[in-house]
């Protein structure tokens, strides 16, 4: 099997490229120097043209096109399946595609950090239309044809097997029930906030003891600060994650350490035994999220989580009280808003659903540029209940579009819908975890992610790992539920019959 | 221009490549969790694999023939020049002799590891017996034939333009004068030491600050510990310093600082403006390094560098005492000793001055691994007058053998040579140096080195700038007379005449 030994090397090549590309992006992110930035672009897009360069080849193609025809086992298969989707989806697009894209991400990009400090969009139009037509033209080379839609296209390359078809059903009773949850919460008082001063130093530390009780292992990671708390994997052994602290907000930072790590176990459990097939890599972002929202939510929002916590926290500011339900309470306060970013757990996935429905209506060609002022609003209206007073809290306030990122959002929901499933079947077999959790016992809930999901890579694409896992659930009726009964006790509610 | 625009594209991707390889080589240093050794070595030697690929394709030859044979001006000409001789040497290495040296420096490094912690010379014998030979081999591929003396085509790779025949004579002359000066000093009582407990906190921020002082640039570069000292430049506006503190050495910590300022400062003066043509490079090793012991010992070890220092200690350490004289006395105590890297200003020429004799002697085909021992001992009895009580604090206390690093050592004596003989003409240039050394007034003494030395880059071999510079200056004289004015008060001692 030359073929396979020769594209197993080749795989082997590209993982180590893109491991060095994710060093230079950890280091850009969190130790470099003000005026490093220009040397660094340099080096980041060299290593990516490189990679594309060798992954592009036309040996690869050669390689795969011998492998289709040969006897494979169960694993080449698999490797050699998704090695040919990545690879027709690369050859695809033509090179001045490529080039018109940077050009266009880099010029929205700085248009969008503008427009949004001049909470003006009418700047931004001009270039965000530029993007979107370069997106539809991408959608198109990426094989839009073949897809019952063209967004399908796209949300290929974040999470393959996803498609419009089966998220805008889910995404719609979503949003209905939702909306009932919302309206039975809102009738009653929020719990009360928490909000000490706690020095930044003493989070620092109690962020490094919680990974350590999670289970993320410091041997083969790190944590570090940064402005965008991220995690990101330099290679095997090398996982690193940022938070960020704020000594009047201590969970935020919580949060934000407890969804890092929950990235960053997914990609220490990865299979290395598949190393020179891309299967071991995560079955895509929906799956990827749906560890750090696991984490970030159904554990580390809990009242057993924060009875685990009290104590330690405790050790280390000795003259505060901490009551776990006093924060289990102010971790769960629920509340229509406009920011995604500063969402709970529960409205977070009404932003979601705005954002897909105007990228979908935006390949649909229903939607350009300038009408997307207006359909933000009318959207945010209807599905969250509230209307931004600028754009830069409305159609402006995030990233993604500004970089030609469609395609991209739905993970998020993906990932707490997945999550949901997931959390039920484990309760099944774990009957007694909430004991475990208040204990600080999270090994039996980390064992239990990496055999299911963790070592199986990409054997397979998400929705079918995720069916493999959970069979017929309904993860739309497990968030639901998750959500009802997290919250009935805390505002005195319940879910109506 | 076709050949050289093409040529100028290429060198800036190597430029680009290696900065990528120096990222990864200083996150593996200062960051990177245990873990990671594997996947980073794999990703280090793909960057090496493909810079070396992309330096030694044959097209690079042909714009490289293709120029020679037109019209260029100054800085084509110098450029041309310099990468011809990069390319014939890097082409001029067999594949296999690469690889067997890649083996053997791997095989070598961990035996002298083992070697070391048993203090067994013997089971590391065989190792460097085949090191030793590859290296002639390198030396006699690198084009040894034309040269003088086989051990001039190691020089070549770090300290190019630098000759045995001009080295040796020096190098003889420069022991015997430091054994008089030796001599003299030893029958003098040493000035007493300097060890305050001082927290290394207060060390880091002492640091910074000397560093801003100094003139290396925070915006441009960041200062991080490590257990070995190390400057490193990751890109054009990024060069990275590592120190190191001990609560109870405190004057080893500055100078690892102060060193370390001046191999980056040397890294942010080069000239970017030749990005593009090889020529935006340090001239050399040694030259590196004259930059580095300028400010170490030069300027980091005189009185008046103490006296800047004194006040801004107290501010960090109000309940000290810091007296300027008593520091200077301590940082300048000579001592005839074992280990070089714990070696005085002057007696350090020592150990690199037997290093020298038994390279040199390895490479005349004199000396067998098997003889290193002992020729090491009578070398340092001969030399510096010290005999060493174990292999390991004799023949084994330096990595750089067994990883077959030989043509190395000298360059750290070139250094020492080099500076004193800039320190000199400074002098005459800014007859009140001290005065602004005193008054922490740095920036005359940088922009002197900025415009002699650092914006001139490898735009000739460091030879040659040196004769430009200091003319026909002897700096085995300018050495001696620095050693014997700056001792000659602390220890009463005066220069034969």
């Amino acid at each position: 099997m030359a073929a396979w030994t020769a594209l197993s090397a080749r795989i082997r090549e590209l993982d180590a490229l893109a491991g060095a590309s994710s060093v230079l992006e950890w280091d850009q992110q969190t130790q470099a120097p003000p005026k490093s930035a220009d040397s660094r672009g340099e080096q980041s897009a060299l290593l990516q043209r490189i990679y594309h360069e060798r992954f592009t080849a036309p040996e690869v193609g050669g390689w795969l096109s011998e492998l289709e025809g040969g006897a494979l086992d169960a694993t080449q298969a698999a490797s050699v399946r998704l090695l040919r989707r990545k690879y027709d989806r690369a050859v695809g697009i033509p090179t001045k595609l490529v080039e018109a894209l940077a050009v266009a991400r880099s010029e929205g990009f700085h248009a969008w950090v503008a427009a949004k400090a001049a909470d003006d969009f009418t700047s931004f139009a001009p270039k965000l239309q530029r993007l979107l037509d370069l997106t539809r033209e991408q959608a198109a080379a990426l094989g839009a044809a073949r897809c019952a839609h063209p967004y399908d296209a796209l949300l290929e390359e974040y999470d393959p097997g996803s498609t419009v078809g089966e998220l805008r059903p889910m995404f719609e009773r979503l949003g209905t029930e939702l909306g009932t949850f919302l309206t039975a919460v809102e009738s009653r008082p929020h719990p009360a906030a928490f909000e000490p001063k706690l020095d930044v130093e003493g989070q620092r530390r109690l962020s490094e003891r919680v990974l350590r009780d999670l289970g993320f292992d410091m041997l083969g990671g790190r944590l570090d600060k940064s402005a965008h708390p991220f995690s990101i994997g330099l290679g095997p052994g090398d996982v690193r994650l940022t938070t960020r602290f704020m000594e009047d907000n201590f969970l935020s930072g919580l949060g934000s350490t407890i969804h890092e790590c929950g990235h960053g176990m997914y990609e220490q459990g990865l299979p290395n035994s598949l190393a020179g097939t891309g299967l071991n890599q995560a079955a895509g972002m929906g799956l990827h999220e749906s560890q750090s929202r696991f984490w970030e939510n159904f554990i580390g929002r809990s009242l057993p989580f924060f009875r685990y916590l009290a104590p330690r926290m405790g050790a280390i500011w000795p003259t505060h009280d901490f009551a776990p339900e006093q924060m289990f309470g102010a971790a769960n306060r629920v509340q229509r808003s406009l920011v995604r970013v500063e969402a709970d757990e529960a409205t977070y996935n009404l932003h979601i659903i705005v954002r897909f429905g105007l990228e979908v209506a935006v390949m649909e060609g229903q939607l350009q540029a300038t009408d997307l002022p207006g359909a933000w609003d009318e959207a945010y209206r209807r599905t969250v209940g509230v209307t931004a007073p600028s754009a830069k809290e409305g159609v402006l306030q995030d990233v993604h579009w500004s970089s030609g990122l469609l395609g991209y959002f739905p993970s998020y929901t993906i990932g707490n819908l997945y999550a949901a499933s997931f959390s039920q079947c484990m309760l099944a077999d774990l009957p007694d975890l909430w004991e475990h959790v208040e204990r600080g016992h999270f090994a039996p809930i980390l064992g239990w992610l990496r055999t299911r999901v963790h070592e199986r890579g990409h054997i397979m694409d998400a929705p079918d790992l995720f069916r493999e896992v959970a069979g017929s659930r309904d993860p739309v009726e497990d968030l639901m539920s998750h959500l009802w009964s997290r919250h009935g006790e805390l505002y005195g509610v319940a879910r109506p019959r």
